[in-house]
């Protein structure tokens, strides 16, 4: 620490994290984080919205909150309420809507409600590495729930539930994403949804339900009401503007009964979610949400489509790939003798990120084979290419794999 | 809790704040809150500001951080060390610059690097709540600091350092607002600063320098340098935009040596602060902050002198006021057999909210007879009858303020 001229090493709190590493540009086939496609950003139409709201409402962002309160902007909670009755079945007024800043707000409150060190919190078995982290932190013991092609499997959460209250175990919350699972894209059928309703009241657990992707739908994907639709009584749920628009924006949404949502207000912290973002997504999408996301939903299938279709060409039949219902990843299973963790490391040095199966499980044991791509960024060429690669580096340290389709490597 | 169907206390975590209430609005006479002057908000500007910024970056907002990495625009950086070394002496390249969502953002993760439960923080005896609330809310022990008409009272800091030395106590840092202090309004003259920066390195405390208001100058008022400024290397330094602009946006920034920024980046924990609102005010100021500023200014100081006016005309002899070099807000004092505590109620019912001093000091001890009125929202009329109004209560409750100039009461 050779510019200080005191000794800071003597004033640091206990347990900070490890120090960040400077920031360096994204490499050429960077298959992580939840970014969107840049050329589907709607300019114009921001453009539009930012003139019409700042000339009606403008003079507002002289005060904190617009003046309006703390659970953000009423136009776009209206929307919120709007959308969510129309396409999740949620009847909630905005005085249950909170706006939060990113939906890793919602998550940072939610945990900071339920959680205390030890408790237990169950989370599907592969799940957003961005809640098991929040849920670790707090001291939180994860139990992990079965997944199949449709979601939560009812029958063995059932079994866990029983035995956890025979050892005394009162989990805090069962953590889902009922609606465009993360990783594995899975939409949660609605008898399973009843079903799991039913066992949040038998044991008295809270649901927390993450719709985070639900906006991505596939044309002529049905998804059934959110589990907050059928009963707000036992489910907090929050959702996102970053899959639906843009991430960098910072806007995400709460919606919960005003018992809940008056314990969760002073958890915010922050005096307010940033309001001019707010001011011109809302009055975008009051005007413009269908049309923008039914094009947006077109393009991320054809991503999709490229990349499953390159995973095919290039890894043949030793990756299965859950299929999914809509979203910005994919979910890819490579044979049991595949750790990828080992592939981290080559695949970095290729240019190539990608999420590895542990980082995005409760378990390395069931998922250490397992790795997550995302689609959304990149164009059609990049993910070609990239999945090209990653194959080449895979069968270099792995020897699989040695032949797909037309491709032999040797 | 009627409308759950589970039973959530017996969920909810230890130690959870209080309940909201729910939000009203604003009363008639709303003399708190760091807001600004709705008039002054350069609409039109901010309207272009965001139509050129968006047509030229706006596809970034498909992308965390605008794929730009976790420190902020780079416009926005660029805008805040050219401003910090033309106006605050500050030699910072932008590795050195963080954009917070909003200062408190960089008061908790400054709290968080330094602040064990027990530790001491040196902070001046009126203080702002939002650090004296966070630093206990960590478990520091506050010490506060002598203040003059010019800020810190040196000779008696060096003799509280010497003391609690020899009680073996070690301070984490000392949180200062040297430009416009919150709440007396004053500016910490040069040799102060040097004589500041001796003590920290004599003693090993690092220096929290907050300059929140420093952009909020009367005409003609000249502030020396930033401490950052004199020594960056035992100084961590904040500002913000919400007193130069508009608090809605929640845009902050925090300038530090990378051995401290490295250390307080994985405290951020946001995924980012708002793009929008961030290439928005980069647009705009980079090209009018000066005329921006000198014409808020201007019109801050004129509602300035309307308050002291009516606190000299309703309240003569027994206020007096510290003289505000800048700023939004006056520190007034009132003889000291007032307890302003007890003019809440009856000022709420009248309409009238104010900060009463307790709450803006370390110790009721020296603070029960202050109170801090903030005047940049309200407009001079508003200020004129809700002094009038605060004079009126203050008399009915304590028979002080009698008679002023031309008014007598009875």
């Amino acid at each position: 620490m050779s510019v200080t001229t005191i000794d800071y090493g003597k004033l640091f709190s206990a347990g900070l994290p490890d120090p960040a590493v400077r920031w360096a540009p994204f490499p050429k086939y960077y298959f992580v984080g939840g970014n969107n496609d840049p050329e589907q950003i709607p300019i114009e139409g921001l453009v539009e919205a930012a003139a019409s709201v700042l000339r009606r409402e403008g003079s507002k962002l002289a005060i904190y909150n617009l003046g309006m309160g703390p659970q953000g902007y009423p136009g776009l909670r209206q929307f919120v309420a709007d959308k969510s009755a129309r396409q999740r079945g949620i009847k909630a007024p905005i005085e249950d809507i909170l706006i939060t800043t990113g939906s890793g707000q919602g998550l940072d409150m939610v945990s900071k409600l339920l959680v205390n060190p030890g408790d237990t919190v169950l989370t599907e078995e592969y799940c957003y590495q961005g809640a098991i982290n929040r849920f670790r932190k707090l001291g939180a013991k994860l139990v992990a729930m079965k997944l199949d092609a449709d979601g939560i499997v009812i029958d063995v959460l059932a079994q866990q539930l029983a035995e956890l209250k025979a050892h005394g175990i009162t989990p805090k919350f069962i953590y889902t994403i009922p609606t465009i699972q993360n990783p594995t894209a899975s939409i949660l059928p609605l008898e399973r949804r009843h079903a799991l309703i039913a066992l949040a009241r038998e044991y008295n657990i809270a649901i927390f339900e993450d719709e985070c992707y639900a906006d991505l739908l596939w044309d002529n994907v049905e998804a059934p009401p959110a589990l907050y639709a059928l009963d707000p009584g036992c489910v907090i749920h929050i959702g996102s503007f970053s899959k639906s628009l843009a991430p960098a924006l910072r806007l995400g949404y709460l919606i919960a009964g005003w018992d809940i949502m008056s314990r969760l207000l002073p958890l915010k912290g922050d005096s307010g979610t940033g309001a001019l973002d707010q001011m011109v997504v809302a009055e975008y999408f009051s005007q413009h949400f269908d049309r923008h996301l039914g094009h947006l939903n077109s393009i991320l299938r054809g991503k999709l489509d490229a990349m499953t279709e390159a995973v095919a060409r290039e890894f043949g039949a030793v990756a299965e790939c859950w299929t999914p219902k809509g979203g910005i990843f994919l979910w890819i299973k490579l044979p049991a003798q595949i750790d990828v963790r080992k592939l981290v490391k080559p695949a970095a040095a290729a240019g190539i990120v990608f999420n590895p199966g542990p980082e995005w499980a409760v378990s390395a044991d069931n998922s250490s084979n397992c790795l997550r791509l995302c689609f959304a960024m990149p164009s059609k060429e990049t993910i070609r290419d990239g999945v090209a690669e990653l194959a080449r580096v895979c069968y270099e340290q792995t020897g699989i794999p040695v032949r797909s389709g037309n491709i032999t490597r040797s």
